[in-house]
């Protein structure tokens, strides 16, 4: 079998992920990682090659797909739209307010070079918006309600960090297990913010930080954690290293709706995960698969996962899908 | 807007289902029920035309897609390869094993006619057979278990009935708690067909009939029964008919797989249906939606869930979507 070559563009926790898997595939090689940093400081875990990530237009003919590992924040809206240029790609663009914008601008720049750009991948956006999607077009008469967690959010996290006195940080989002109980009694309750989530964060002080006027500082944060119910513990460096360095996440999508003469329907997918960004490195390859699939029936542009028909991230023919999955 | 003209081919639980949820629909309208009843003796809940089956082929140019309404088990097999010469289908083949060969004789009916031919569709075969797909392509390393219900099985029920001296009998069909809670704990157990779920019989003898000798028929009844813990309870026809008159279903597909060093991840898909036949006809109808966007391609021939675009069966535009669900 021809492998699907692929090229990793930054070396972050997903970057690494993505690695990993790749290198236990069957279908798949991994040519090259694409990195800021200096090249030969660079350790990795596989014998593809290491490059600056400035040389990347002369791999254009050596890569099947490249998959976009930077942060949605400042890397992937500057780098997609450039090397979507040289490549078909794959990328995690998680800013849900920005990605009609995004897909505007990196759907003009894949159609005018041939290329297939599938953007926002991963479970949200990804898998849950897949799930939102099949739900309400299924039970249009209904209610569809994510949660997330338990797990880290990596953007509260590091806002907490950035408060002078604050030396490192943690932050889990927590479901409300009521709230989930009523929403699968198919009882389809209004919500507010702070009845969906709780926040708890486990924070390292510098010396002499002032306590109480930091926890008011989180607890009051504005989009952050004023419309939650927020706890904070004060911990050590040791502790939280031990305790709090993984990064574990998860959610629910469950929707109710009704049929017929008042018949409710409950739907629910959910994920609970030991690594995000492993279990998001595995979900941007089934979609590197299905990438190169629409290169080979030339249906360029870019794509989000609402378009892919669901067989193209599998290895197997259609006609082993039949038999052994349907 | 101009509406997705259906027409519905067997007008049981299921046929009655859809045009529920068609006279509620914004973008289809119902056209006519076929059935091989005299159509003057049906009265149906809509202003459809009734006509009697005999005579569908007279409709081949007034309807954009036929929904299929018949039994696995005699009518689907004959009706849609003959009907597929006619109109583009939906069906809920559900015969897991005959698969494979009534798509291939499907897919050449329709492919000769021009038609599209959506097969197997409903939640298993149907949601359940994609998140199967979808979870074995993003963790490969992993393990699937599918539970159904708790819900009636109209097999088992008719399996029951069929035994002299039973007058009726309805079927529920259990998933162990405890077999769900291994595989969510990610343990990948090894399940006997025991292990993985029970029946539970509620059962109306005739006047005279043996009790013992019928329980141990059930219990001993070779495929439906004698592999499973099956509980039998003998009741008055009443009850039968006050306390066990619906048909709830539904089930769990769970996946735990793992990546890089030891990270386990599980994805739950589950449903609760208080009306099987319901929830399957809602699924039916948004892959009658997908059909019609199907033939505007010009994408002919048999198709299964693993084949279609996620957004066919929205009535949004791709726009949106992405704004609003992704």
């Amino acid at each position: 079998m021809e492998k699907i070559k692929i090229g990793i563009c930054g070396y972050g926790n997903l970057g690494k992920g993505i690695e990993n898997e790749i290198n236990k595939s069957l279908d798949m090689e991994l040519v090259a990682v694409f990195t800021k940093r200096e090249p030969d400081k660079l350790t990795i875990n596989s014998s593809a090659k290491v490059v600056n990530v400035t040389e990347i237009a002369k791999w254009k003919d050596k890569i099947d797909v490249m998959i976009m590992c930077g942060g949605s924040a400042t890397d992937l809206p500057i780098q997609v739209p450039e090397f979507a240029k040289f490549f078909n790609t794959v990328d995690s663009f998680d800013t849900h307010k920005k990605i009609p914008e995004y897909f505007e601008t990196v759907d003009k720049v894949a159609k005018e070079n041939n290329h297939v750009s599938i953007i926002s991948i991963g479970w949200d956006p990804g898998l849950f918006s897949l799930m939102r999607l099949y739900s309400n077009s299924i039970l249009q008469d209904g209610s569809t309600y994510t949660f997330w967690g338990k797990g880290v959010s990596q953007g509260h996290s590091d806002a907490i960090r950035r408060i002078a006195g604050v030396k490192n940080a943690v932050q889990y989002t927590i479901p409300n297990d009521e709230a989930i109980k009523k929403v699968r009694a198919g009882e389809a309750p209004t919500l507010t913010t702070r009845e969906k989530h709780f926040r708890e964060c486990f924070v390292v002080l510098e010396d002499g930080a002032n306590k109480e006027e930091i926890e008011k500082q989180i607890k009051e944060m504005p989009n952050y954690f004023d419309e939650y119910d927020t706890t904070v513990h004060f911990i050590f460096e040791e502790e939280l290293k031990e305790n709090h360095n993984r990064l574990p996440h998860g959610g629910f999508v469950i929707h109710s709706g009704n049929t017929g003469d008042n018949n409710s329907h409950v739907m629910e997918f959910s994920l609970k995960l030991d690594s995000n960004p492993e279990f998001t490195s595995s979900v941007l390859i089934a979609y590197a698969r299905a990438n190169y699939r629409l290169q080979k029936l030339k249906d360029y542009g870019a794509k989000t996962i609402f378009d892919i028909p669901p067989k193209m991230l599998s290895n197997e023919s259609d006609d082993e899908l039949r038999k052994k999955l349907l």
